[in-house]
C-alpha cells in the first residue's frame, strides 16, 4: 500500500472511525460512532437557530427546535457509512479522508418525518428536488461554499427520512450536527447534512460542489460519473483475539472460535454472509433484524488449529449484488465495500 | 514530513483527536475528547465486574459500582492529553499512534476519590506502589498483558485522585472505560487505567512494560530513559477562519480576528500565552480559570491584512517552563510539546 501524506493523517486525526470491536454492539456508543466533518464543526446558536424552508412552496416555513418537537417523532435505528469507506484499500488513491474500513455506525435517530414539514409547506407541482444546506463552510475545488446536498422530491418524501434532534436518546452532540440534521437511512453518510439551516425547493437538480463534482463515481477524472448514492453491501467482522500493538495483528487461542460481525446494505436486504478463511468460504449465520435500515449480525464458529491465516468475510444482498475480493477502483474512491480481509496467528 | 505507514493507520482510523475547533467549549463534548484505546475496547459484564484491592494492604477489598457510588463523590474538570501528543511532528518518528496536536479533552468526571479506598483497605507501610490493571489485554514488545501501570503511594494518595464511574454527568461509555476507570489529574493519559479491575500494592517499584518500557523519554535505545508522568505545559489555538478541505488550510478575513484558544500544564500553572504572528510574539490575555487541573482560555485579536502568514502559540507555566521553537526528539516520540504553527491565506 502506498504510505500517506501529511495532509491524509491531518483529516484522519481529526476525523475518526469505529473501532471494530464495537462491531459487537447493536447500538453503537455515541462516542464511537464514525464521524466525518467535512469542513469545521460550526457554532450553532440553539436559542436562536431555525431551520428555514423556502423556494418552490407554497408556504415558507422557518422552524425553531420547539416547534419541530411538537411534530410527530419517529425513533429508528440507522446504519450510517461513509461514501469514502474503503478508499485507503485502493491502489492510486485520491488525497482525501483516508479511511481503512472503520467509517460506520449504527444509532437511534430521533426526528420528525421530512415528508410531514414538506406537505406544511406545499412543495410545488414543479419543484424537482430539495435543497439541504449546513452551517459548516469551507473551500474546496477552489470555490467557497456552505456544505449543501440535494434530494429529488420523490427520495426526500419517504417515510424514513428524518429532521433528527437526538441520537441514543439524548440532544445531539455538536460534531453529529446539533441542534438538528437530516438523516437518509440507506443512503451514504454525505446525504445526511448536518447543522440543517435551510431547505429550498428548486425546479432544475442541484449542481453544487458536494453533488456535481464530489461523491461522484468517475471511472477517470474526465468521467463526469455517477452519483453515489444508497450503501453497497458490506459485511465486517470483530477481529478475533488479541491485538499486538502498534501492529494490529491478532493472535487466537487455538479450539472453537466464534466469529461474529454485523452486515448491512441500503439497496436491498441482507441475503446471506459467508466467512472465509484462507479462500475456503462458509455460509454464517444471520441474527435477528434490528430494523431495516440497520446492520445485521452474523455469527460463525472457527474450529482453528495453529498456523497463520487470512479471515475474510462476505455479504450477498437480496438483489444477488456480493461484496467484490478486488478493490473497485474509481477516481475519488468512493464506495469500495471490497471485503475485509484479518491476518491472524493461531496459537 | 516523512510518510506514514500502514501500522500508522491503523492506529489513527481507530482512536481520535479533538477538532481543534473543539478548543471552544469549557468542557469537551464527550464524542469528541480524545481517546486512545492501547489493545481492544473489552467486554465488562457491569453487573458481575468488581475492582479488587489487594497485595499490602491490611484488608484485601473486593467492590462493585454500587459499593463505589456510596463513597463520597467528587466532581472535576481534567484536561487530558496523550502523552504521544505531538510524535508526528517529530523528525524520524517511532511507529506508535501517529499523533499530530489533537489528543486532548477536558471532562467534568466524577467518581470517588481513591486516598479513602486505600485508607480503607490500609495501605502496609512497606507497600512502595500501586498497581493499577485494566481488562484490555494484547500484545507488545513479544509480551503478552493486561494494560497495566502504577503510581507511587504518595501520587496515588492525592485528593484529586478519582476511581471515576461518570465523564460530563453520564455513566462512561465503553471506550473511555466503563464500568470505572482510575483518572490522575495533571498527569499524561496513559496513567489513568481504564476498565479498572485490580489495584495490588507491591513492596518494589513495578517493572511491567507498560512501565519499565514504554512511555519513557529516551535520548537512544539504548538510553533507560526517564519516565513519562506530568503534562508538560502546552498552548493550541482554534485555527481561524475557514478551511480548505482536504489540505486543511485556512483563509481568513482582513481586518480584526478574535483568535482564541487554551493552554494547560500538569506541573505548575500557566502562567501566560503568547500569540507569534510570523516569529513577532504579543502577549495573549488569559481567561478565568475553570479549576486546577483544567485548561485555560486565552484570546488576542489579530489586526490582519492581506498575505500569507503563520500563526503561532505559546504557553510559559509559573516555573518559567516554556514551549519549545523546535520538536523535543526522543525515541518513543513522548511529550513533545513544541508550538502549534497554523498557515493561514488573509484575503
Amino acid at each position: 500500500m502506498e504510505p500517506f501524506s501529511l495532509v491524509e493523517m491531518q483529516q484522519a486525526t481529526r476525523n475518526r472511525g469505529m473501532p471494530l470491536e464495537g462491531l459487537r454492539y447493536d447500538i453503537t456508543p455515541s462516542g464511537i460512532h464514525y464521524l466525518l466533518v467535512h469542513f469545521d464543526i460550526p457554532t450553532v446558536d440553539e436559542s436562536t437557530w431555525r431551520v428555514e424552508v423556502t423556494g418552490e412552496v407554497q408556504r415558507e416555513l422557518s422552524l425553531s427546535l420547539k416547534d419541530l418537537r411538537k411534530r410527530p417523532a419517529r425513533t429508528l435505528p440507522v446504519t450510517l457509512e461513509c461514501a469514502g469507506n474503503g478508499r485507503s484499500r485502493m491502489p492510486h488513491r485520491v488525497e482525501s479522508q483516508p479511511w481503512l474500513l472503520e467509517a460506520i455506525g449504527t444509532a437511534e435517530w430521533t426526528g420528525t418525518p421530512l415528508a410531514g414539514v414538506l406537505e406544511d409547506a406545499g412543495v410545488k407541482p414543479d419543484a424537482a428536488e430539495l435543497v439541504f444546506t449546513g452551517a459548516d463552510r469551507g473551500v474546496q475545488g477552489g470555490i467557497e461554499q456552505d456544505y449543501q446536498r440535494s434530494l429529488t422530491v420523490e427520495d426526500a418524501m419517504r417515510p424514513e427520512v428524518l429532521l433528527a434532534w437526538a441520537m441514543n436518546g439524548r440532544a445531539l452532540e455538536p460534531q453529529h450536527g446539533a441542534p438538528l440534521r437530516l438523516l437518509v437511512p440507506g443512503w451514504y453518510g454525505m446525504t445526511s447534512v448536518k447543522w440543517l439551516g435551510r431547505i429550498e425547493a428548486v425546479t432544475e437538480p442541484f449542481a453544487g460542489y458536494q453533488q456535481a463534482d464530489a461523491y461522484r463515481i468517475q471511472k477517470s477524472e474526465e468521467d463526469l460519473g455517477e452519483r453515489v448514492t444508497r450503501i453497497r453491501v458490506r459485511a465486517l467482522m470483530v477481529p478475533p483475539g488479541i491485538p499486538e500493538f502498534p501492529s494490529g495483528h491478532r493472535f487466537v487461542e487455538a479450539g472453537a472460535v466464534p466469529l461474529t460481525g454485523r452486515a448491512w446494505c441500503g439497496t436491498a436486504p441482507v441475503e446471506h454472509v459467508e466467512m472465509g478463511v484462507d479462500d475456503r468460504w462458509e455460509a454464517a449465520e444471520l441474527g435477528p433484524e434490528l430494523g431495516p435500515f440497520a446492520w445485521r449480525s452474523w455469527s460463525w464458529t472457527w474450529q482453528a488449529e495453529p498456523g497463520n491465516y487470512t479471515l475474510c468475510c462476505r455479504a450477498t444482498d437480496a438483489d444477488g449484488n456480493q461484496q467484490p475480493l478486488e478493490p473497485f477502483w474509481n477516481v475519488q474512491g468512493m464506495a469500495n465495500n471490497y471485503v475485509q480481509t484479518v491476518p491472524v496467528t493461531v496459537r
